[in-house]
């Protein structure tokens, strides 16, 4: 959008100060002003426990709790008591390896991060691995021919962290549901790049966090139409209907899923981060990384030393790497550069060896990166060069 | 202490601001303006990833927060690789419940919170339930009766959140370890009210949250020796050695126990929280409470229409109730004197059985509570005795 790359959106973020060319955003995105400002509030005038209190402040931020879970909830198009909050978005696929009761075979993919694939080990899943297209796409085709009745779930990352690459997920919820599985997504990429909208992708468990998508870090998101045939995986206060030694009877979702006194200052600040998002508007945000990812990626195509991973049609993510330039070592020179970038395995081994490499350079994007951004990482690649050569 | 009771330090507290009488601290604790600012600057000019970034911010942050966890577990007593992150004390009660590998029975008392009942119940241990002394203390005679050499632990409130209570820890280390158990303390309401050493105790495992402890919400941390002998529980990123589809292996406590992004900001504000805490020095919160419990049981004693429930030694909490008036009543009316009290059954139900009543009134004291919030909660009860008379 000619707004968003004529404009930036820089000087709303404390953590963008100096001129760092900040491009770790797929790790953690960095805050908008009126994040922190909600969080400070939530911190300090408007502080009560949730859910207990029978004063007005905690009745109001219960309120606001609540209100903050709708916000969440209706940002991926989902209803409130359909979502849970989490620890993280990690914690969220755990809940589901853990808690689904129909516990058998998932069918993961190459490009999964770690996150989306030791939960299901953890929990004794029966793992099946999906491979990749060429260009680094699930291959859905292949996913199709392999799905069998026995698989219970399909747990595939809507946009690939280290490829930026979009599964088309209302195919793989076709998919899933022919054959009996339901389909779990792995988000994190997804909510901050792109508009999502659950019931349009008839997917079953959505998975994200609050810290990609611009908020606080401790907390997360699971969204899923089946809470209600979920068992309670952790236990404590909150999530009971009556405690005794003999027998403990259990609160309907999504109160049931969240034991203990819920993280109440990280809700607030997530669901003011949504509405920062939404605010913008997730077309143009993508619109806008898909412009940085096409520049980016022109000005690095005819460097005969470099090689691209992934679809040219990537959300927001470019990983790469510079022959005879370890991706580490590429990262130092960069920060000297005050350019940050990921250099890594990025919590996806198994795709590092699918792709034959240790690790990757990784570029990405978030609503506050612009082309001086870009212009600073290719200077940056060039004195690396020279330092190497 | 003199200073204590002669200042007071409610100035510091933006929650506390217009004169707020808030007694429910033992629900969660104010913040005070040291800790709100190192959040602000965790989430603005400080922010990035931990233990992954090649760029000089996020290796400043990893160690900020490694300092953090030193800085936590020292507040215990603790070393840094004996200490998890969690996301609350509940959480780190469910990963003891679910991880420790000698699951077997389990010596419970009847005064403990849902969080130290509900993990055991879900993760299959077999519990038992220890009996209480007639002043509300868990009766450690009745204890070393029951202990068997199939009790694999034992898992006590050090500090009841009803009745203030204060276990004698290092004797129930002693009967546990007797048997070959473990001890499992929850010392959510131990660590804002007295000093905590582990290693005076001899306990096992140590579980607090950083909200009761003046920090913020969505974090905890769960203190342990044995964290080696302890597989993993919950799947992701950063908790890994190395991942494949074949076998996965893990990292080394306590990373192990911390899969995902971790609760970056939150981990900054808890140390900022213990260190204030620390600052004050706890042996001078403790006799700051102790001053106000007396004072409190000593207007409520001879008043004919209350009941005081537990020890006149507690920590810092009171709980009673008033002839004729809910506890809910009470503190609805409360509310209109400025004067926050909890209602209800605390997340005790067990206990609440064992009184004889549905519900208690409880006023529970932080190190910003002084007379007045006494004074201001004495003239409310007596006009809710007029209202109801």
């Amino acid at each position: 959008m000619n707004v968003m790359t004529a404009m930036t959106r820089k000087d709303e973020f404390p953590g963008l100060a100096g001129g760092w060319h900040y491009l770790d955003t797929a790790a953690t995105a960095q805050k908008p002003r009126g994040v922190i400002d909600a969080t400070v509030r939530a911190m300090g005038a408007d502080y009560a426990t949730v859910h207990r209190g029978v004063y007005a402040r905690s009745a109001q931020m219960t309120l606001g709790y609540e209100a903050a879970r709708r916000r969440v909830a209706a940002f991926v198009g989902g209803r409130e008591e359909e979502l849970v909050f989490t620890r993280g978005a990690t914690e969220a696929i755990n809940l589901v390896a853990y808690s689904y009761p129909r516990k058998g075979r998932v069918l993961l993919s190459v490009l999964e991060h770690h996150s989306n694939i030791v939960p299901w080990q953890l929990a004794g899943w029966q793992v099946d691995v999906c491979p990749l297209t060429p260009d680094g796409r699930i291959d859905l085709d292949a996913a199709e021919a392999m799905l069998t009745p026995e698989h219970t779930m399909v747990a595939f990352a809507h946009v690939s962290n280290v490829l930026g690459s979009v599964l088309d997920a209302k195919r793989a919820a076709e998919l899933a549901h022919a054959v009996g599985a339901k389909l779990l997504l792995d988000g994190c990429q997804a909510v901050p790049r792109m508009p999502v909208d659950v019931a349009a992708l008839d997917c079953d468990f959505y998975a994200f966090s609050a810290h990609k998508l611009y908020g606080p870090t401790g907390i997360g998101a699971l969204w899923s139409k089946h809470l209600d045939a979920m068992p309670p995986w952790q236990g404590g206060g909150s999530m009971i209907d009556r405690v005794t030694f003999a027998e403990t009877t259990y609160a309907a979702p999504p109160q049931r899923f969240e034991a203990g006194t819920p993280a109440i200052i990280e809700a607030i600040g997530f669901a003011a981060a949504c509405d920062y998002v939404s605010g913008i508007g997730l077309e143009a945000i993508h619109a806008h990384e898909a412009d940085l990812v096409r520049h980016l990626r022109d000005a690095l195509r005819p460097m005969n030393d470099v090689t691209l991973f992934g679809p040219d049609e990537s959300a927001g993510i470019v990983s790469f790497s510079v022959d005879e330039i370890h991706p580490h070592d590429l990262g130092t020179i960069l920060d000297e550069e005050n350019v940050a970038i990921r250099a890594g395995h990025h919590c996806a081994q198994p795709l590092m060896e699918h792709l034959g490499v240790p690790a990757t350079a990784r570029a990405s994007f978030g609503l506050y990166s612009d082309h001086t951004d870009i212009d600073a990482l290719i200077r940056g690649i060039e004195r690396a060069r020279r330092i190497f050569s």
